[in-house]
């Protein structure tokens, strides 16, 4: 099968190059069994054709790949996010129903052309972190079978990690989404609550569920964020993204390690996140040591405390007819909610958000904090002799996370020495995964691994940087260029570069009087096409640089040389008082290399 | 006593006009008693001494009054919330402590210079909103003392009422910074959630507490806020603010009232709110009729739902040892809590989002809500008579408000047939408190009515407009003048008038090619001080206005002619290809007036 291990981006150039959806994703479906124990179900050839004929029919209307951007891409979806016309289970074949609608994720991915292989097996009611607490089965690690896939989204996980599909959807309450990326060499994207409607999907604990995406790639999962993230009016904990100014902290990343890291007994595991430090170490990030304490507080605070009321609420009626049907685990640790009192949920509420402010607090200091994404990986046969315990060790570095509202990317950071994937996750406040990403991705392209457990290598070119959500394109042409001395004023306010690019050809550049700083002039008459900086600057930032830019110099609009208009620096008439032209050296770099040689140096231009 | 029912505008152009705290307030405080049922406890004449000492040295060293700008002005505080050196007891007197610190709020208002006379006296524990329910007393409303003051912020409210203090803090978890405004003929302004701190206030349901200001006007309630608001990492309920862009609906405000209008057979309430309305209406304010299910639905969660262990949580040590000495009513009310199952604490969280989200949908169609503060004015014999359902009555327009993470703003709106005040509350979503307030004062200003219970007219100049927090200063000089055809994209961003203004000097205005903009050009020649206005626009909407504004126009300084530089519209050198001088008509609308005579119309001048 020739699409076995393909990224989003391979899935993509293959429609470009004229592949058609029929022919691939017939192709792939059939190479799918339900003997899988990632599947629970999947979708029949029939649909497919169907669906596949739709797709061309929308294609042929829009015109334009470009406007379906996940065009004939297929995924998976947990077994507890709806799929209109496939079964939800939840792993539990007893509360199976046919949802009529998508879940809102769903639907949004498919709206951009994506296409539903089938669903995915999970513990059920995604109440674990291990992947076996299934009547379909415990679904094995996909690089070494006698080892656990990691839960509770553990068919997601196992189907992108052996190259079945690109992508595939998860859940994350406690690190659901995390776990088993960590343990099967995958990205985990972890997003701020809120952040992706959780309409339509099966509730573990509603305040603090989140769906999340595992892909091959970082720069995939925040392709994939760009389109699944939403406002949803119909999910009422959906949240409108904030756009928070989040400034770096130098040109070196800064990433808080626990100063207390626990493995319960696994030294591979040790040894692996230990190399993976020494290895960022070598890239030139900057390893801190952070006091862990509230946040393991936190990580016990979920599973002891009162959150486990919100899964007994979510299955009230459920568990009053069918308790005997359900994984006796997850029944025996949901039925421990019925002893727990409204003070007691309260007053876990408050030490939460005191926890909560101390880890916002902490976390305010640093670009992120670098966790083990878990502190041990477990045989099958390990979690089957303790269920519970094992699975609770798992979330060590991960429970804590919805809690505090932060948001999270779990990565593969290299093998253990028993060759195991090890994982690392990237945790930082609410809002800032794209940030995370930014960060992640030159870690990953030094890193060098392979794609999940398909042995193929990471595509070789690194994908461009994205414009972030809440972010708006400026371009700089003069001091605010990178390396120049008013770059500060862009990073300080959460900016980062997009890409260097050039105006249209009507411009002309003057250094002002002041010799410090260049105008870039618009003009009816031929200038040059002059190179610039395009940056992204959180919305939220732009009264504040503006505060920053001193007369005669402002922010207007700049027409790039492929067409495009976006906001720039401009300057009023009065600039041009004492400047000089320098528009034949093409840029503000290249003219302050001539002037640090004399010779050659262009004459004086009146204006 | 000559500061008798002063207004902090008052008090602070008595200090301006050279007057002394130290007799001001020494006068004041002499004619305060212990015997007022409103206070608890009152500052000794030798503190009182002391704290006029170090004033006068912190004015010494600032220099100016500007630096200090609640210098010498008396405050009175709810004793739910800490002082130094006065006791704290929540009216209950075995729960007394002497605090050493100063709650948050206090100790902002206190670094601006004001002075706490005492503290005053409450429903126990804030559990009420009646005013009665005090070992120390019940506070008779200010008007009619067979009335009952309304809670459970009594004491502060029937002090500002009386004039006896300029301005109180209160608290209001369900309408207890709310209704004694409605009673008292005061203005209540209950923050967001979070904007101020709650740092040593007595916790009541500590996720909704908020403390709250009594004025006797809104301008004096908004001066107060932006001094008292700000966040507090020491109290992890505190929230950054966050500037929402709210977009003004159009000339003529919006306020949506409620379809069905409960007043539990008070006949005299219904008709002071209808002629409340009526009046509104006259001013040109457009009632629009909305569903209040959802409201009424969400205030009764507050008070039959899991809240109320939140009050069971806040007293758990102080509960179990002192019952006997509580408030029998109070100690009766939060008894039931521990009945409470922390299944139907999430069950109701998830109510409550469902109800907010919807709420916030009702909401996000109007420019706020107007209710009746209170849908009755009970007498003092009617709560004695059956104190907890009167009680629970009074927060059928207040109970969901902080559950719906709404701010509103209680205002005086005449007075009934039998003389009783009538108060009405907006309501807006959090952090549009300031938008309330602009709405409030032409309104309040329109109704004339005297102030509090002193029977003081109203300050007949309306005090100017504040720049909200989140918000920067725009200069504009021409499309987006009021009235001007660009003006929609300032109100359409949230943007509000501040004031006319007029630029430097040395600027000159020129009419671009196009005839349908002006440009402001800074030069180093005499021009002429060009009329502007100054806008306030929400942070968060510069990047939404810079996209809308075209080449070769932009954003830049502006000096004005006071000195002070703002963001304002400048161009580029390209604008003034074709632009003829119209500076001499010193003003875009002065140039399109003279442009509708053409007689007068001045010369073409090149550039």
């Amino acid at each position: 099968m020739q699409s076995l291990g393909w990224t989003l981006q391979e899935w993509q150039d293959a429609y470009s190059a004229g592949q058609q959806p029929e022919q691939l994703l017939g192709e792939l479906l059939r190479a799918q069994s339900l003997d899988d124990v990632a599947w629970i179900s999947l979708i029949e050839p029939v649909t497919l054709a169907a669906e596949c004929a739709r797709l061309q029919a929308r294609l042929a209307e829009a015109g334009s790949l470009a406007a379906l951007p996940l065009y004939g891409v297929p995924f998976a979806v947990k077994d507890n996010i709806d799929v209109a016309g496939l079964p939800t289970t939840a792993a539990c074949p007893a509360f199976r129903y046919l949802p009529e609608q998508d879940a809102g994720v769903v639907a949004r991915l498919r709206a951009a052309g994506a296409v539903v292989l089938g669903k995915s097996n999970l513990d059920q009611f995604a109440t674990g972190l291990v992947g076996t607490r299934s009547p379909y089965g415990a679904v094995p690690n996909s690089v070494n079978a006698d080892y656990v896939c990691g839960g509770s989204s553990a068919g997601s996980a196992s189907l992108v990690a052996r190259g079945l599909v690109p992508f595939a959807l998860g859940t994350d309450t406690a690190g659901s989404g995390r776990v088993p990326a960590g343990f099967n060499n995958l990205v985990g994207w972890k997003p701020t609550r809120g952040a992706i409607s959780c309409r339509g999907v099966v509730p573990a604990c509603k305040s603090l569920d989140c769906v999340s995406l595992f892909t091959l790639t970082v720069a995939d999962a925040e392709q994939l964020a760009l389109i699944a993230y939403g406002e949803d009016a119909s999910d009422p904990f959906s949240r409108a993204s904030q756009g928070a100014v989040v400034p770096r902290r130098g040109s070196i990343p800064t990433l808080g390690v626990p100063r207390q890291l626990a493995w319960f007994g696994d030294e591979a595991q040790r040894l692996g996140f230990e190399a993976a430090c020494a290895t960022l170490a070598a890239q030139g990030v900057q390893l801190v040591e952070v006091d862990y304490q509230p946040f393991a507080e936190l990580a016990h605070l979920l599973y002891e405390g009162p959150w486990l009321a919100e899964r007994r609420v979510a299955l009230a009626e459920f568990l009053a007819g069918h308790r005997d049907e359900m994984d006796p685990v997850v029944a025996g640790i949901i039925a421990q909610a019925d002893g727990l009192r409204a003070t007691e949920a309260f007053a876990a509420e408050y030490r939460r958000q005191a926890l909560k402010a101390r880890i916002q607090q902490q976390l305010g200091q640093l670009d992120a904090l670098l966790l083990p994404t878990a502190p041990r990986l477990p045989t099958l046969a390990q979690v089957r002799a303790d269920p519970v315990v094992v699975n609770s060790q798992l979330g060590h570095y991960c429970n804590w996370v919805n809690l505090a509202d932060c948001c999270a990317l779990s990565l593969p950071a290299g093998f253990r020495p028993d060759g195991l994937p090890l994982g690392v996750t990237l945790v930082a406040p609410a809002w800032q995964e794209w940030a995370l990403a930014r960060l992640a991705k030159p870690l990953a392209a030094g890193l060098n691994l392979p794609l999940g457990a398909t042995g193929r290598p990471a595509p070789s070119a690194p994908s461009g940087t994205v414009l972030a959500p809440d972010h708006q394109v400026l371009a700089v042409v003069g001091a605010h260029l990178s390396g120049q001395p008013l770059n500060h004023q862009l990073t300080d306010l959460g900016g980062y570069l997009l890409e260097t690019s050039r105006s249209a050809p009507h411009y002309r550049l003057f250094a002002l009087a002041d010799g410090r700083r260049p105008a870039l002039v618009a003009g009816r008459t031929p200038g040059a096409a002059i190179e610039l900086e395009l940056w992204a600057l959180p919305k939220a930032a732009w009264a504040d640089l503006l505060a920053r830019v001193p007369s005669p110099l402002g922010l207007g609009s700049v027409q790039l040389a492929d067409g495009r208009r976006v906001a720039g620096f401009i300057c009023e008439p009065l600039a041009l008082e004492g400047a000089r032209d320098i528009t034949a050296h093409g840029s503000w770099r290249a003219y302050l290399a001539a002037q640090a040689q004399p010779a050659r140096q262009p004459g004086r231009v009146a204006c």
